[in-house]
């Protein structure tokens, strides 16, 4: 176990700093004074030691008249660090909050954020740090901004510690899981929690985090929970208490530690002492699933063959819907909000989103699009486009892991397509599709796929990222058109073992009735092993099949979900209308309980 | 080609048999005059000659007051004809018609006039002959008994030969192909036409029959069609015209040839110089295709791949049905009549048929179900009985092709029950159950099903005679049961390739809104390869589900019955009831076309 130090604001005080004073600003004005603090921790034991740069961002540091001081800030914090240093103790360049929430949930906009880290974490990487530590985020949109800047600016680790609240949530409704699928896939390699709680609280939230990521996990407890006293916070645990959680803590997963608000050298101290002597336990890995993850801010939907079916809602399309294409042409989203939450209380987990309206550019519209669904719904988002520009601006506002729809074997998929998803750490749907055309065999749509499977992990993704598209084709052109949909899926689950997706309406197109021919293509498609139909989740009869497949493919144990929701009704006469009537609000950032699932990404 | 005789009758009018007078009495009175005929035939190159017997039954000779000469006047005629041979002449027991419809079109019992065809059958053979020709029969029930007694009192070949109509059909309905799957099923060694037609007509007659049996054909024309001058029936056909419709009679798949009214030596010697200037051909066998084919009296239903979906209607059975149950105590059919109907009406292809009253012997009360039904209907019925009495009862009473339900690996069920479906021609229903109990997984039920081949094929049945049952278990009882039987469909599918048949509704028992469990598990099976789901074809989703389900599995070419269904369905909102309210009453004689199917069984 790797151990960080402890608390640097509150030894500073003791130091002389005035309460209220900028602590960033003694790097220049005191630097042996901050030397001293790191010191004393590297005395104590610490190997690895935090900058006093948790506030040297340009936005924190306009508050004292620094703004302009950022590189000068970091590099003095980095070099009064270094004078601490003995030649095993590395150097952890702390980055800390904006002190601003993001839009639309606050003011600041994502890239003013992003630009300020970027500015931040650059001076840091340039100053010789050994990591990147972005720390005590109660937001994971910034933390997702702190995070591109940090792959965008430096080749340096990057540690991303969020702060969660005694619910096992973080301010803005991030749970542990959730934040380590978004944060694993978004490419950082120490992921963990710090401040907030005491360690015995952390404790869920280390296994938690290790259960569903194979990086390692770090874990910076307050000395306890924070005491108010005299309107002051107080943190009251002793060293030794405090070090003894360190052996549950390194059980439940954690192999870096440290100490945040309240701890001091003597904390530690009897860190140092405790991991010492600890028995060495090798982390337990996850054990990996053949499933694809997505997630918002909030939860997670998993798709894979041990999971409930994922249903994908088809409808915020503007395509031969003129009402929704006038309003996105005057830049309003009513429609496709009314859309989204319609959709959700109808059954669907994940959302589709094709800004694709003639004559727009689709960029900003996916942008704001994909912003105000984020914070109005607690769905993954698959973004729907064909514009790399308008793919990169959906998957940069998302504060999730979204889905990319799609990746096809065409060049320009491929070459376009597959890096954004990399640098997004975002699913990838893979469309059986070439610059030859449609392939109209499970054969040939097998071969394709491995094309795009080689193409996708050249550009770093894994076979976990990946969603393979068994392509409905129509059935009023080609009677074997469904069949041999059918075919591909078993071909798919032969062959790669990859969950699959599909959009189910193309089936039915040009016959009458659709709802009979998409309801019974479903039936048979999750039977054949679809794990995430893309579907209109309006459609009552649709709706009934689903919840009756779950029953019969063994995904409702005991029937439970099924015999509570259709318990009053009556038998087979006709499957009266149950169309959603009411707007459901359920905004993003009201706390849920997301159901534990003990798999990894 | 095999060369029989011509007519009997107008020779011996012509030889001074007074009109009105009893043919076959004259083997006693002038056997040498029969001899004479005989010898005419054989002098013109018959090699097969047919007794003067074909009105030696017992019900026949009753009206000259010779009912108890059957056996002397059989005797008596196979003399006459023996008298004729030369050394490579054969000789066929003429059996004609009792000339009474049999019930319920008429009045003569079955049970009478198989007794009235065993006595004269059994004579015969006692007698000598080499052939049992059963001949001009109009009623493929008459037909049965007459078979069933041949098999059952004679080891000899029979020939079966049963009259058409201008429309192709017996005057009680049944078309060649359809008889031809009966006849050949029940045992008859050779099958075809003879009488009512001229040789032109019958060409398609011998097509029709040759395509679906690998059983040898017959056909025995008259001189031409019949014509009436002056209130007699006469005949006009040459000699040469006569015989030169041989070589299409044989192109068609005839290898036995033979003459019937109007029909003279002159005729037959005509035949013997074409015959024996045929360029030998073969008979073009059918292809045999792994189907199941069921038939009523008038029409033929497919079970397998590529056949459109059987639908086996479950409800005319009495189990926890009070009202229904209450009417059968007290021998009235009212609402097995109705339900037939009504499930006919609602798309069953085939009736199911359960007589499991408490307390009542079900074979009397299968009998007169199966009896009403036959005439009533025109679907091909299963007979769904656990009682050996009631499984032959019904099967010897329908006059068509039944289907056993069922035959599990339990030693009373394969020890009873497949000697009588052997017996009665039926196809079979396996049932993987062993005296054990319920097998759990797909691989054990292939195992059971294994054994119940081998018993079946062992009884003498073949492969194109069984139907294999996935066996639907409970769902809310065990969460792998629906999936495990899909699998069950694919492992039938891989080990056998035998059609496959199961009772959906197994599956929802327990569970609110079963229609919606049944119909998605349709859907599903029917991908997986469910050839024939018994089910209650009122519900109206499983109709509408079934209509889809069959444009996705490429069973509805170009949606072509689907479009003109739904055509003015308006989409999604509700499956509004369709319930059945008229009862469409179609007797099984109302002639219809069965679509041409040319495939064998
Ligand atoms: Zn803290
Ligand atoms: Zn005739
Ligand atoms: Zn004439």
């Amino acid at each position: 176990m790797i151990l960080f130090d402890g608390a640097m604001g509150t030894m500073l005080q003791q130091a002389g700093l005035p309460a209220g004073a900028c602590p960033e600003a003694w790097c220049l004005v005191k630097p042996e004074l901050v030397t001293a603090v790191h010191k004393k921790y590297v005395d104590s034991g610490a190997t690895v030691i935090e900058t006093n740069t948790f506030g040297a961002s340009r936005p924190k540091l306009a508050h004292y008249g620094l703004a302009d001081s950022v590189k000068e800030i970091c590099f003095a914090a980095v070099r009064a660090a270094r004078e601490a240093c003995q030649p095993n103790t590395r150097i952890a360049g702390s980055v800390g909050p904006t002190g601003q929430l993001l839009q639309p949930l606050g003011e600041l906009a994502f890239e003013d954020a992003y630009q300020a880290f970027a500015e931040q974490i650059s001076a840091l990487d340039e100053a010789g740090v050994d990591y990147i530590l972005i720390e005590t985020i109660i937001d994971i949109q910034e933390m997702r901004a702190a995070l591109l800047a940090a792959k965008a600016v430096s080749k340096k680790p990057v540690i991303c510690q969020l702060t969660f609240e005694k619910d096992g949530r973080t301010v803005t409704g991030t749970d542990p899981q959730t934040a380590a699928v978004i944060l694993d896939k978004l490419g950082a390699d120490i992921i963990g929690a710090n401040c907030s709680l005491g360690p015995s609280q952390l404790v869920s939230v280390v296994e938690a985090m290790s259960a569903i990521t194979q990086k390692p996990i770090i874990v910076q407890p307050n000395a306890g929970m924070p005491e108010l006293e005299n309107g002051k916070t107080h943190y009251h645990m002793s060293p030794d208490e405090f070090a003894g959680w360190i052996p549950k803590l390194a059980a439940a997963g954690a192999t870096y530690f440290g100490g945040c608000c309240g701890t001091t050298p003597e904390h530690i101290r009897a860190a140092r002492y405790i991991i010492d002597n600890l028995q060495t336990s090798t982390k337990n890995w996850p054990q990996l699933v053949k499933a694809v993850v997505l997630a918002s801010r909030s939860q997670r939907v998993y798709i894979g063959k041990d999971f409930p079916t994922a249903i994908i809602g088809e409808r915020i399309n503007p395509t031969g819907r003129k009402a929704m294409a006038a309003e996105l042409q005057a830049g309003k989203f009513q429609a496709v909000k009314r859309e989204a939450l319609l959709q959700i209380q109808a059954g669907a987990t994940v959302l589709d989103i094709n800004m694709g309206v003639a004559g727009i550019d689709q960029a900003p519209l996916m942008r704001r699009a994909v912003e105000q669904l984020a914070v109005m719904t607690k769905v993954p988002l698959a973004i729907d486009t064909t514009d790399p520009a308008a793919l990169e601006a959906g998957l940069r506002a998302f504060p999730g892991r979204a889905l990319v729809n799609s990746v096809s074997a065409e060049p320009e998929r491929i070459e376009a397509f597959l890096p954004i998803a990399k640098k997004y750490g975002a699913a990838v749907l893979c469309l059986p599709l070439t610059p030859g055309g449609v392939p109209a065999t499970a054969a040939e749509r097998v071969a394709i796929i491995r094309q795009i499977i080689a193409a996708a992990t050249g550009a770093g993704l894994t076979e976990n990222d990946l969603l393979l598209d068994a392509l409905a084709l129509t059935v009023a052109a080609d009677s074997q058109a469904a069949l041999e949909t059918l075919h591909t899926l078993t071909a798919y689950r032969e062959n790669f073992g990859l969950p699959s997706v599909m959009g189910l309406s193309n089936v039915s197109f040009g016959l009458p009735r659709r709802d009979l021919l998409n309801g019974a293509f479903c039936a048979m498609a999750l039977a054949a092993g679809l794990d995430a139909p893309i579907l209109n989740p309006y459609d009552p009869l649709m709706k009934d099949l689903l919840a009756a497949s779950a029953v019969l493919l063994g995904k409702d144990q005991h029937a439970k979900k099924y015999s509570s929701s259709y318990v009053h009704s009556t038998a087979a006469v006709a499957t009266t209308t149950d169309k959603p009537t009411q707007l459901p609000i359920t905004p993003a950032l009201q706390k849920t309980d997301t159901p534990d699932v003990l798999e990894t990404i």
